[in-house]
């Protein structure tokens, strides 16, 4: 199945008010970077416009149902991820993203930094609209999350030393916590939740962020680049250390004891350090734990009182973080 | 009188609650400092050791006198600013804040926009326990400012057109807003505030920042090093253009002629620039701007009920702005 059929079906099971919501998201988020002086329109109508998949208001609006809050939330969360991404663009001087120049390359470090504080902002003021305390709670934890999972990432570049776990709490940190706090949103602001729900529709997202994460790292190291639209191994070549890394040292002694900084210094080294790391078979292990994520994270949705199409969404939307990478 | 001298006198105008609600903010800065993983410790203590004169904490407690969520809101819009700075120092590419490294000279581009992020979102996570709304809606309001303030400076560089009322319209932004919101806080906050006292209060904050910028860019060209720390004209050496300079080209036909860009590229070319300034009697008429904004804020107050030791108080901080330059 296509990700464009597979967002279909999402939308024909979640039903008529998913992609309600899903319309009005683009037209909020498109009011907001034309609303807030020609210098913001400037540089955040192109990376709004870029899309994506827009994942995180899917949860909100499949973990909510119905309710007045739910497109505050949703255009909140992806504001939110929009502005991590823009700063993430400056950290590694990106110029193209989703085939668009990012904010960085069109107007620089100083409008990019400026373009993600003020999106930044833009989430919390939407969001606070909706005078929940615990909504605005969990955004900010969030927000709060990401900043560290940048902070840890930055700490552990280069390092010989990442352990798994250390690698898990960082997907938890720059990944999994915003997935969690879309989820706890939308059962927060739902017509139809309860404070059970909340915790339930939370741990599937953060299973599913988990799963999301590591696949992406799979695919840094797996290519092929005709589909990912960059060379292989973009995270050795900047010290990021991920999990098929992590795994690959444990299973390749050699590897282990090599320094990655004199390793790869060019794409060329950057890809033959891929393919090494694929002979160790670390790359199945890797897509193993992220399926096993999001097997737990389909679990945790038993148990719950949710309406069978709503059910059947998130099950498609938790499949299709790996039908993504398959 | 020295500036610690004169908040020894605000302390004893403001009474017994100002220096208990500041000391209370100091040991609470510190706990977020080390509350949010070793990464932000290492680079978030030294940001808030740094200190400064917490002018925006102090508006927060003079304004709203007794409440619960004032030492919460006094944290937050001290978190938001120093998030701000750290952000500023990203973009000017500075190493040294007030005598301490800074955040990105000793973590790098990288730290310092995740640690601004991290203390962003910290200041939303602090504010959100009053669970107000107002209070939520006055920070974002203040935090997308400060952001569409760096926007718009970055706009305008090296412009030979930028109006005093457009100069006014950033300071608005970047320096006012946050002001304005931290006095809004506090009327918000505080046990004994009318909705009223609210916009007569922010109205107080707001023109004091207004003064506080000006007065700010003034002593970037009056100098002198010794009292500055760093050499004169540094706006101009970085193309932000000031009250200052705009005054003076529309006295000096010959200075309005000629592009910043190719006058100032040194800090000797600067000084002489400065010194050119100065000849037209610009940086007297940006002061006398300044002080009528002091006295358009002190205004502000009458005809509130406020006890006669806090209005005091705030007429010291008022006039605090004016004798840190004079």
């Amino acid at each position: 199945m296509s990700s464009a059929d597979a967002l279909e079906t999402v939308l024909s099971a979640g039903g008529g008010d998913l992609a309600r919501g899903l319309q009005s998201t683009e037209a909020r988020l498109a009011e907001v970077a034309e609303g807030h002086g020609a210098e913001l329109g400037r540089h955040a109508t192109g990376t709004l416009a870029a899309g994506g998949k827009r994942l995180r208001p899917v949860l909100v609006f499949l973990c909510g149902g119905t309710g007045e809050g739910l497109l505050r939330a949703a255009v909140a969360v992806e504001l939110l991820h929009m502005a991590s991404l823009v700063h993430d663009d400056v950290l590694d001087g990106a110029s193209l993203r989703r085939g668009v120049p990012t904010v960085f390359a069109s107007g620089g470090r100083g409008a990019a930094v400026a373009t993600g504080d003020l999106l930044f902002s833009r989430a919390f003021a939407e969001l606070r609209r909706t005078s929940s305390e615990p909504a605005v709670a969990a955004l900010s934890e969030a927000s709060s999350a990401l900043a560290r999972g940048e902070l840890v990432q930055r700490a552990d570049a280069w390092s010989d030393s990442v352990s798994a776990e250390r690698y898990l709490q960082r997907c938890e940190l720059k990944t999994a916590s915003l997935f969690a706090a879309s989820a706890r949103l939308g059962a927060l602001l739902g017509d139809d939740s309860t404070p059970r729900d909340a915790d339930a529709l939370a741990s599937f997202g953060r299973r599913m962020g988990l799963a999301f994460q590591i696949l992406d790292d799979v695919l840094d190291v797996s290519g092929p680049p005709e589909r990912t639209g960059k060379h292989r191994g973009t995270d050795l070549l900047d010290g990021t250390v991920t999990l098929p890394l992590i795994l690959a040292r444990g299973r390749d002694p050699e590897l282990a004891g090599m320094d990655l900084r004199a390793l790869v210094s060019s794409p060329e080294q950057a890809g033959a350090v891929c393919d090494r790391i694929a002979r160790t078979g670390a790359l199945e292990a890797a897509r193993e734990e992220a399926h096993d994520h999001v097997a737990e994270a389909k679990a945790s949705l038993s148990g719950l009182d949710l309406p069978e199409s709503r059910r059947q969404a998130l099950e498609l939307v938790a499949d299709g973080v790996v039908e993504r990478y398959a």
